[in-house]
C-alpha cells in the first residue's frame, strides 16, 4: 500500500456510534469501533427484558453484523480507559489504539447522585446484564415468597416492588411490572397476592416531564388504574437492601428497588482530556468537537456529550435522536477536516426535536408533541398511541428478523396475556449461595456499571 | 376440610416430571413439583443455544405455566438434597417436604468419569447456564483472537474448538459450530480463518451408536464435508485448559473443549436410600418402584433411574421417550396403590423404542429406525430428514408461541445464513477480570453442575 488510510476510532456501539460508523464505512478510511460488548443494545426496550416480555437477542444485535459488507470497519472489543490527546491514542484494557480522528460515543450509566448505599443495593437498568439481573431477582422473589415458612412481614417485603424515577423508563417499568404480576397471579396458586404492590417514586411533582401536562395527568391515572401506587414529591434518602428511607421520614420495607432516577456519563469520559459537566458529560462546541481539543480531532456525540446553544438553559437530553443527529454532523465535519477544511468552516449542530413517547403497559401509551394537530385526539394516548409506539420502535430495531419476532411477541402478549421470558437463568442468586459467593457476584455486577 | 389430600411430591421438572405432574393434576391429590429452576428445559435443543441459533426463552418454559389451570399443582423451587424414606420426607435446601408418594425424576448431569482436571476446564452441556457459558466463551474467543497483538500460536489455540463425544449431542454441536464459524467468517474482517478448526473426538470406532451402520458412515461424511475433523478411536486422558492430551500421545493446544461424552445421575440420587448403578442411576423394579423402597411409595423415572428387564444387557438409554413412557406407568401404579392395590398388582413397564434422529447442521439430519420401509430412501438422511427432525422437535416444544418463533428462526437461518443470538452477555468472562474474580466465577459454574 502506498499511503496509510486515515484512522477513525469510535468509542461506543450505541445509536450514535453505529450511525457514524455506517456513514464513514462508505469513505476511504479505516474505522475501528471500540465497545465493551460485541452487540448494539436497543436500550429503550431494556425494560421489556427486565419484565420478561422480550428476550435478550431481540434487543441486542451483533455489532459486526452491521458491517458485514464493509471491510474497512472492525470491532475492537475492549473497555476504553482514557484518551491521550497529545499522542493521539485511545487507551483500553487491551492496549492503545492510535487515531487520526476520535469520536466519543460512549453513552451513559445510572446516576445514584453519590448515594453509595443506594448504589450498592438498588438495581440500575442501563445494561443487558442489569435487566437480566432484575428479571431473575423479581421472578425469584415470587418463588421465595411462596415458600410456606415465610413470615407475613418477610413475604410482604419481598412482594413490594419499588421503582424510583418518573421518567419514561420508570413509568414503563412500573406499568410492565403490574402486568407481570397479573400473570404471576394466575399461576402461583399458593401465594396471597394482597401482599403484592408496585410503588413509583418521583422527587418532583410530575411524571414524564417532557410531555404536555394533560398527558402527565393521564399517565398517573393509567398507572393508578393498573394498581401502581404513584408517590410524587417524594425523595429517597437511603436504601440498605431491606428498608427504603424517604426524606419525609416514611420507611418502606422492600427487597427490590429499581433506580431509574437519573443518568450520568460513563466514568471513562472523565479521562478524555476535556472539561465535564456535573453529570460527567463532556462539553462540546457547536461543531461537536470536544471543547479545547488539542489537535482538533476529538469529537463527542450522544449521551456522553454535553451540548448547549448559547440560549439554552440546560444541555440536550440523553435520548437516541440527539445521538443519531449528532452522528451525521460529526461525520460531515470530520470529512471537511480530512479534506483540509478549518474549524471555522465546520457545520454547527441544530437539534430537531421529534417528540417523545412512552408506554404505560399493554395497549397503553402516551405520545407527546411531534403529532400533527388533527391526529392528537386519536394518537396522543390509549391504544392507538400504543400502536404508534410499537410501530416506531419496530422500525428502529436492528434486523428484519427481530422486527418480525418482536411484533409477533407483542401481539401475542396483547391477546394471550402471557410472558414467555419468565425464566430465572442466574441461579447464582439462589438462597444457598455462601456470603462469599454473594459478595463476589455483587462485585462483578458493580464492575458492570463502570 | 374433612381429610387431608394425598401428597404427591415430584423431584425434577424435566420431560418425566412434567408429564407425571400433568397426569396427577386431574386427580384429587396435592402435587408439589420440586426443581432447582423455575423452568422446564428442552434439553435436545441446548446445543442450539450454545451455538447462537436459539435464545434461552425458546427452549425454557416456566414450570408454573403448565399448571395455570391446575390449582392442586405447585412448584417448590429448591435444590433436593436427599430422601429420608423412614420418615417419608424429601430434604431440600429450603427444608423438608413430607410426601405420601415420591417420584424421583431428577435427571442427569455430565459424566467426566472421574477426570477432575477435565471437569474443571472443559464445558459440560446439560444446563442452560452451561450452554450460555459455551456461547459466550466461543464468541469471545473470536473477539480475543482478532486482537492484533496475539501470537500465531495463541490465535490458533483460541480458534481450535474440540467436541468430545460422538453421540447426538457431540455430532450436533460439532456440525452447528462449523456453521457458526462460516457466519463469523463473513463478518470478522481482521482474522485469518485458516487458523480455525473444529475437531470431534470419539473413543469408539463410530458416531451415533444407536443408528444403523450406513447412517453412521453418512454422518462422518457430512461432518467432514462441513469441515469437521472427525477423530474416531481416540481417547482423552487430560485437559488443563490449554492442552488437550490424548491417549495416543498427541497433544492439541485449545482453549475450548466441550464435553458430550457421557452422562450420570445427579448427585442427589445417591442420597435417596436406594442402590445405584455405576453411573449413579438408581435401580428400579419393573413396576418403576425404587428397589427395596421401605414403604413402597418411592418411584424413579427417566435419566436418574436404571431400568432393566431380565434379558437386557444394559439399562435403558437416557432419552426423553423413556422418561415420558415411564411417567405414565408410574402414575398408573401409584393410583393403583392409592386405591388399595398391592405391589403385585402393579403394571410392568415395557419400553417402546420410537427410533432416533440427529441433525448434523443446516438442512442436514439422519433419522434411524422408526420409519416405515418405503419412506427410508427419502427421510433417512439429507434435507427431508432435517425437515422431519424439525417438525418432530417443534411438536414437542412447550408452548404454541415457541413453536411458531422457533420455526420462523430455523427457516430464517436456513435462507439467510445468519445467527441472531451471537451476543456475549456474560461480560464477567472478560480478560480484565482479576484472578480472584475468575476463580469465584469458576466456582459458581462448578456449583451449577451439582
Amino acid at each position: 500500500m502506498a499511503t496509510e488510510k486515515i484512522k477513525i476510532v469510535i468509542v461506543g456501539g450505541g445509536f450514535g456510534g453505529i450511525k457514524i460508523a455506517k456513514l464513514f464505512a462508505r469513505e476511504n478510511v479505516d474505522i475501528t469501533l471500540v465497545d465493551r460488548h460485541n452487540f448494539h443494545l436497543f436500550q429503550p426496550l431494556l425494560y421489556q427484558v427486565s419484565t420478561s416480555v422480550l428476550s435478550t437477542d431481540e434487543i441486542a444485535y451483533p455489532i459486526r453484523s452491521f458491517f458485514r459488507g464493509a471491510k474497512n470497519v472492525n470491532l475492537f472489543m475492549a473497555k476504553a480507559r482514557g484518551v491521550d490527546q497529545e499522542r493521539n491514542v485511545l487507551i483500553t484494557n487491551h492496549g492503545e489504539i492510535p487515531y487520526d480522528y476520535l469520536i466519543l460515543a460512549a453513552g451513559a450509566t445510572t446516576n445514584f447522585f453519590g448515594m453509595k448505599e443506594v448504589e450498592e443495593h438498588a438495581f440500575g437498568m442501563k445494561t443487558i446484564q442489569e435487566a437480566l439481573h432484575i428479571r431473575d431477582h423479581v421472578l425469584h422473589e415470587f418463588e421465595r415468597a411462596s415458600k410456606p415458612y415465610r413470615t407475613p412481614e418477610d413475604r410482604k417485603k419481598r412482594m413490594t416492588f419499588v421503582v424510583v424515577g418518573g421518567g419514561p423508563t420508570g413509568v414503563e417499568e412500573a406499568g410492565a411490572l403490574t402486568e407481570l404480576i397479573a400473570i404471576q397471579k394466575k399461576e402461583i396458586h399458593n401465594l396471597d397476592f394482597n401482599d403484592v404492590s408496585v410503588k413509583l417514586i418521583e422527587a418532583t411533582g410530575r411524571l414524564l416531564p417532557m410531555m404536555p401536562e394533560d398527558l402527565q395527568h393521564k399517565t398517573v391515572e393509567v398507572l393508578k388504574s393498573k394498581g401502581v401506587e404513584v408517590m410524587l414529591n417524594t425523595q429517597v434518602v437511603g436504601y440498605d437492601g431491606d428498608i427504603l428511607k424517604l426524606k419525609n421520614g416514611v420507611e418502606i420495607p422492600t427487597t427490590t428497588v429499581i433506580w431509574a432516577a437519573g443518568v450520568r456519563a460513563v466514568d471513562f469520559i472523565a479521562n478524555c482530556g476535556g472539561e465535564c459537566a456535573r453529570d460527567g458529560r463532556i462539553w462540546i462546541d457547536e461543531d461537536l468537537m470536544v471543547k479545547g481539543a488539542i489537535h482538533q480531532n476529538v469529537f463527542a456525540i450522544g449521551d456522553c456529550a454535553a451540548f448547549m446553544h448559547g440560549d439554552m438553559q440546560r444541555p440536550l437530553p440523553t435520548v437516541a435522536p440527539v445521538a443519531t443527529q449528532q452522528a451525521k454532523v460529526a461525520y460531515e465535519n470530520i470529512m471537511k477536516l480530512i479534506k483540509g477544511g478549518s474549524k471555522d468552516s465546520l457545520k454547527k449542530f441544530v437539534y430537531k426535536d421529534l417528540g417523545a413517547m412512552a408506554t404505560i403497559g399493554r395497549g397503553q401509551a402516551v405520545v407527546g408533541s411531534g403529532l400533527p394537530g388533527f391526529m392528537k385526539p386519536f394518537f396522543s394516548s390509549g391504544f392507538l398511541a400504543w400502536c404508534a409506539w410499537m410501530f416506531i420502535h419496530l422500525l428502529r430495531l436492528a434486523g428484519a428478523h427481530s422486527n418480525f419476532t418482536v411484533a409477533i411477541k407483542w401481539t401475542w402478549n396483547l391477546f394471550s396475556g402471557t410472558r414467555l421470558g419468565r425464566i430465572i437463568t442466574n441461579i447464582k442468586l439462589d438462597d444457598d449461595m455462601t456470603a462469599e459467593e454473594q459478595k463476589a457476584l455483587k462485585k462483578q455486577t458493580t464492575l458492570e456499571k463502570k
